[in-house]
């Protein structure tokens, strides 16, 4: 069946076209590296970036998207408001999976839908990472050996200011003495999220074969599972029909104090 | 400790004033309830409602509320963005206690720090409501028989969009079919939020003993801990010494696929 | 890849064989009823009941088993203790998914796993049962409405004595006034683990569409992901070199207080 | 109200009584070092070893326990089944509190509470260790800074083979490379418990004030609440009266697939 997910790669797409080096590394872009990936493993993959009208996200594209990954940086004040909104609909609402990598984590829909400030320490140092897996048995982790060891990393050390994870699946080390909750499951609404912390415009981290194989595991797992259609609002009438009871009428019950 | 707390009780204050039965049940508004009975606890309560400037959540009064409750129903467009950010803050960053009640659940606060929509199903009709202790050793529970029974309430059904609670301590059940997760804990950012289902207008819930010592209980479990300030942003320099490394010289390392 | 998934449904097959009415209504036994759902839809299914050589659940059996489903009810006592520590280490360290049925709430395997008495309430009237979805975006309640309704069933009610579940999938609504939770994921070590509350001997609960549906489901979502095997114990040589330190020599550091 | 609080510190004992530098640096045990700390904040402490008749955990004693305090290390095979039962039921029936020191993770009582095995990675060698406070809002963390550096330890590494903590509240870095879930906190029964990593017996930890703190405040939580005493069984009347219903009548009922 995840055959034929339809996943949307969205990137900003900044750094790849500004500085030479960054575009030797991802010269399709960090979002193409990631859309390669993920075909080569038999995913329907499109990309969408910053620049484009509706940023790529428009209503055909987000009605034809089982799972949308985010890769921003520099330019999260740019995206706007209405898409962003869709998003967020399209996930609680729809169950459209999301996930969220690296820097995305100041991004307008993370925030929204975690509710904190998703603040973080950072260094870029250039600090070896190892990601442990603390949740061997979840589908995010098949195939992953017992850590995941990246040579040269931008650090994010707690506090990372995110409500608790659904799961937390990985655990990052730094080199430089710092701790992180790099792989967290979140739950909103119909939709699944995952956060992954590796990933930065400087480094090869969308090459290294174990962060690809974790973020196509991701895809899999934040894919919708055609759920109930959830419905809400007024509903006069009970499932269990009992005589309606005028409410000031019940002013004298004695298990009230006055 | 507990006995110095202070704690501020908000209330949109207008179905009190607008209908002439809800004025008797609730004299001094539904604000005016809550707080008599927590001063009788030995708390210290202020109240604070809509039309106030600011809506009485001024920088002092927010600076001194350790627990803020809301109540908030028809009103809920009416709140500024500029107070909800800052009583957002006041909860993620500084760790004040927030106690959303009952139609409180489509607050612009409680959908900002949720991330979801809040929504639910609702009826009008006198359903009898018993909320069953799911979480016997919890403190919000402190007091509390193996469920509270209120004779006629509004019927909140599920689905509740919501965040899975970090702790669920009531469930709820419903004459009409229906069952609600009325007692739900969250941490966010340094600051812990309780969600209580009981307590519309037109119901007496408010002077239901059990009801009121549930809300006290979540005050004293809300209140800031004195837990580390924390600091996010830039860290150039890490806590373990190491070479620091040029990003793009670890282009060749044998992890990478290509 | 679920096509090929091994179930082995277990039953103590007492029940069904002692009384007429209901040897009637499982007139392959409980296990007998479940294994041929679960090979309508494609997958691997054989049975062992409590009266077959270590009840049916020998190394060959167990090293085959994908996921075990679990229904006892009068003779938990009678199954032996290797055979649980077997069970258990299956789960818990090879990842095998185990599903308990209703009455396996008591069985030694869950109690073990679970850590606590798993004691509840319970009436045998009949009672209609509404099985609430609160986690809609989860798989398993692909293909499920926003409620099951059973028309009449045994009560279980809270307090339930279980971990809080890792993710709590069903909330049941009672005839008789009481709540449940119905639907449980919980993780352990590499294993998965569902509880699912329907299913009485004396009620033709598992010929119901939507029940045998959410069992089939929590198959697919219990089966082991392919994930770390994980190493545990004495790792003389730390990952990253460093100077031993000869651990007496560090009780003049200034951070201890005497 | 904490004032009161009843503290018993479990301690094997054997350490200290072996080895002349251990000894010297805990001359009255470790039971002692953490008790007197307790007292100094104003607790009732009192403590138990295991050559006590039963560990000294007689009834009398339990009964008048409101938080046990468990460190052990070489000698967790000869603490009695009877011993570890009644402790488990005074957790799970009676809301007692429960602290679980460093290489008490191998406890008897701890892997009776938590179903897994509870294995884990370990190293003596020394490491420098940080204990980030990743729950920066709970009240454990009263009083204690972004994170606590603890000079020289022994190594404890995941994968930690435990249940998802209800809450996670610190995470370890160590120098070697490893990372710890090291504070860990569980709702089992009407009981809390608390697992905190620190503290080896070759090492000064439970001189160190941070870790004595942090010790100090999880009595202070894990102390009973006053929630209902839970019953369970068979409850025969229904709360909300209906017709009873004969199971076998209920064959015929179109939900059934055949």
């Amino acid at each position: 069946m995840s055959q034929g997910l339809r996943v949307t790669v969205w990137n900003e797409f900044i750094h790849e076209r500004r500085h030479e080096a960054i575009g030797k590394m991802y010269p399709e872009g960090i979002h193409g590296a990631i859309a390669n990936y993920l075909r080569s493993t038999g995913l329907v993959a499109q990309t969408a970036t910053l620049d484009m009208p509706e940023h790529g996200l428009t209503d055909e594209v987000l009605n034809n998207t089982d799972v949308l990954i985010w890769w921003g940086h520099m330019a999260h004040g740019q995206v706007s408001d209405d898409v962003v909104n869709k998003v967020h609909q399209r996930v609680v609402k729809d169950g459209m999976g999301l996930i969220v990598l690296h820097s995305g984590h100041f991004s307008k829909i993370f925030i929204k839908l975690m509710g904190t400030s998703c603040n973080l320490k950072w260094r870029e140092a250039g600090d070896k990472e190892r990601l442990w897996v603390v949740s061997p048995g979840h589908p995010i982790v098949e195939g992953i050996g017992e850590y995941i060891e990246i040579p040269n990393a931008e650090m994010y050390g707690e506090h990372f200011d995110i409500p608790e994870p659904d799961t937390l699946v990985f655990i990052s080390w730094f080199q430089g003495g710092e701790v992180f909750r790099s792989g967290c499951c979140f739950h909103r609404g119909r939709g699944k999220i995952f956060y992954f912390r590796p990933g930065h415009e400087t480094y090869p981290i969308f090459h290294h074969a174990q962060v690809l194989k974790v973020i196509g595991n991701a895809v899999r797992w934040a894919a919708p599972n055609g759920g109930p259609v959830v419905t809400f609002g007024h509903r006069p009438e009970p499932l269990e029909p009992f005589e309606k009871v005028d409410p000031l009428a019940a002013l004298d019950h004695p298990s009230l104090t006055d």
